[in-house]
């Protein structure tokens, strides 16, 4: 595919639809939109950003990119972890940072209506007060816009209760690759008014369409939680808890969280914290919610038992705001802690059945061994959805580096198909994983997405260069 | 569009692929998969009726229909309300009546892999045991097949707690009408990986392919359940109580279902049931469950007490099976205690924003005034989701009704749509409410429906003349 520069003509036109402030050439302060939070190797600059504020808008800029066969990257906060905001045939980045409003609190329908560059958020703040909330719940919800998290479909750590975001998106505003406007779903809980083309959009990372506004179903805000910390002396044992706390316990807590050894470890050195850990080979942070403090306290004691009956070494109950924070703080700062190790990091978002976490420990110890890298594994073991990290030996060059990381995540990869996996449960394939596709995702259904895609976007001006070529 | 007949050479190719007995041609015997559940004014018959047992076998049929442009229709257990099993352009009937085994339990990742034609609530009975269930719920279970309820992303009495059949379809096996058998997701919770093909195969009415594997989630199985029947004046003092269960009370039932004035009356005296209806101008039924007995008490205390504060006259509380089943025996015997008032009906599935429909109560009847026609309206109220139905007078002829049921149904959803809902809430699309879409569906919504239709099927042989044309 080739595509044009942006001319001084375009610039010209895109000062016309947008007005000079909302069109941005300087090199610096297009640095920023080069890159998300993946690694830097991934940066690439945009030839022009731009910071449209209404649909009718980005209409006239697809109209324009289309004519003149210039590529459009949406972006949302940057928060990505797959490069999906990553302009990397240049041309137009689409910041959709202006347009963060809130279009509309319906209480009658327990919705609200709301444009894509809203902090995530900031959704609850509002919507607080009448006890109310929104259920999806990304680990950056206190950075990331609603409309990045529509587009990648974003999970987190709640997902084995409330579901990801999808399950939340009502309605969606879109301005298709071509600049028509299309109104998807509304309102309704029950639609099958034709296909589902608002869940093909959730999930399809800008690909085929910008989001312009969305409407986002709000749940009653459970008024107790509880958060109990489970100590194993192996992932094993851990892991096994997963589908016994939902089918013996009969009960779906709000998340369970995995952290292996290493990550418990180095997580607890870093933030100098003293949690029970030293005879921890694995931990589980289970949390459980609801509306009635007496069967909150009951659930957590029905897991708490069912986890001693099954290998469990010691349970911790925290049942107040400190101890959790504590717990928490712990889990959201291995990534963090790593990078006094190493900054040179592969996060990876590997997803399997929940049955198999248990299989894949060994053989993720195994390529940590072979290829002497650090590997630990944490995250939603609830989902199967483990950040396992690949972090680079500081004694070794940057080459080597390089060359063990794809090395290691192949093998990586080729366990967890064996395994009934994929390679992305919530972070997206993007730039990052793109190259993948073809060696884990079958010819019939990559060219699938391939027709859709192109039945989409024709000229493939629309975030192109991202999960499919 | 111009098809094929069904030649000698095509059905010898039907018998050697599919073997004699699954192939029928017989006239009576192809009678019955001429029709589904709606009027017999839809029905068509095929050329050929084909009972094929594997993927592979539906393959080499699509492969052989796409060489001699022959139509294809799926069908499952023909308890479809839309038409969408009906071969209009003859061809091939392929029914899914032999796909009907469980392939796989798997209690670790509780899930449960089925073949298509398996009755639905066959997955309660085998998982039951373990506590678990299958959380979707047409009102059609005991005899509708996985495989439709797919198609049809079927609704049902339980959504506004547990969802709709698309929430529990984790993966799908599909073989797309150009005979290509693709695997789409898989046992994974989570899963971000390239477009979300399963979730536009959900409810696209086997007009993108044939199902012919499904992985199905199950849940723990709630140990108790309460139902409350709940009398008001009005509708509208009822349906405003929706909104308010789950906000004020923090509440989200399993089920919130609405019946009319005239249809429980009428259903009643069907029965000859004698529940305090009297005074009731319009009736609740709302069902709570969970694991804890005295949790499901005090939600179910919660919500009658809230609906006495807000105008409610009286709350029963049925909290046995005996008094559950009557209480549900009306609710489903609304359809058959008006088939003695007239056969000739047209069942609606309209939905609109939970908070107009008490918009919508008055404007049916003026709709059923103004022709003369009784109009009753139940159904599940938590999710905006009606069937009303148009019953026809019987001091009218065949003709005059035809006439009327066109003009009555043009006000009934222009009425929907101007109080921002849709066509259909859960029965699809199909055959009858196709000539509706033009009207109230945008141009470039249908347009993307159109460009996807032709990047899967681009001879439009596989289930043609349903949803768009």
């Amino acid at each position: 595919m080739k595509y044009n520069p942006i001319t001084k003509d375009i610039l010209e036109e895109l000062v016309e639809i947008l007005g000079a402030k909302n069109v941005i050439v300087d090199e610096e302060k297009m640095e920023n939109y080069s890159h998300d939070e993946t690694s830097e190797e991934y940066a690439h600059m945009p030839e022009v950003v731009i910071t449209p504020k209404s649909a009718d808008q980005i209409s006239k800029v697809m109209k324009l990119a289309n004519k003149h066969l210039v590529p459009v990257t949406p972006r949302g906060a940057g928060s990505g972890l797959s490069g999906g905001a990553i302009p990397v045939f240049g041309g137009i980045l689409l910041s959709i940072e202006k347009m963060n409003r809130v279009l509309e609190v319906d209480y009658d329908n327990m919705m609200i209506v709301v444009e894509p560059g809203l902090v995530t958020n900031e959704i609850n703040g509002i919507v607080d007060e009448k006890g109310l909330f929104y259920a999806g719940y990304p680990m950056s919800l206190l950075t990331c816009y609603i409309g990045g998290n529509i587009a990648e479909n974003a999970g987190g750590g709640k997902a084995i209760k409330y579901g990801v975001t999808g399950r939340y998106v009502m309605g969606l505003e879109v301005v298709t690759p071509t600049g028509e406007i299309v109104e998807m779903g509304g309102k309704n809980i029950k639609d099958v008014t034709g296909y589902d083309l608002k869940r093909l959009m959730i999930g399809s990372e800008g690909t085929l369409g910008v989001i312009t506004k969305a409407i986002i179903k709000l749940s009653p805000k459970p008024k107790f939680a509880t958060d109990l910390l489970v100590l194993f002396n192996d992932a094993e044992s851990a892991i096994r808890m997963v589908p016994k706390i939902i089918s013996e316990g009969r009960i779906v807590p709000t998340s369970i969280e995995f952290m292996d050894k290493l990550s418990v470890h180095t997580t607890c050195d870093y933030l100098n914290e003293h949690l029970p850990y030293q005879k921890a080979g694995s931990m589980l942070l289970i949390e459980v919610d609801g509306t009635v403090e007496e069967n909150v306290n009951l659930d957590a004691e029905t897991i708490g038992e069912l986890c001693l009956e099954n290998n469990a070494i010691e349970v911790y109950v925290a049942d107040n705001y400190t101890t959790q924070e504590r717990v928490w703080s712990v889990r959201r700062n291995i990534a963090e802690a790593f990078m006094v190790y190493s900054p040179e990091q592969s996060l990876e978002d590997i997803v399997v059945p929940i049955a198999n976490i248990a299989k894949l420990m060994p053989e993720i110890e195994k390529i940590s061994k072979k290829y002497d890298i650090k590997m630990p594994s944490y995250g939603h073991a609830g989902d199967g959805n483990l950040h396992t990290t690949l972090v680079k030996n500081p004694n070794t060059t940057i080459e080597e580096w390089h060359e063990i990381e794809e090395k290691a995540l192949q093998e990586l990869y080729n366990i967890v198909y064996e395994l009934g996996g994929k390679l992305s449960g919530e972070h997206g394939i993007g730039l990052k994983r793109k190259k993948y596709m073809k060696d884990y995702v079958s010819e019939a259904e990559i060219m699938l997405m391939k027709k859709i895609k192109k039945a989409f976007d024709p000229n493939n001006i629309m975030n192109p260069g991202k999960i499919i070529d």
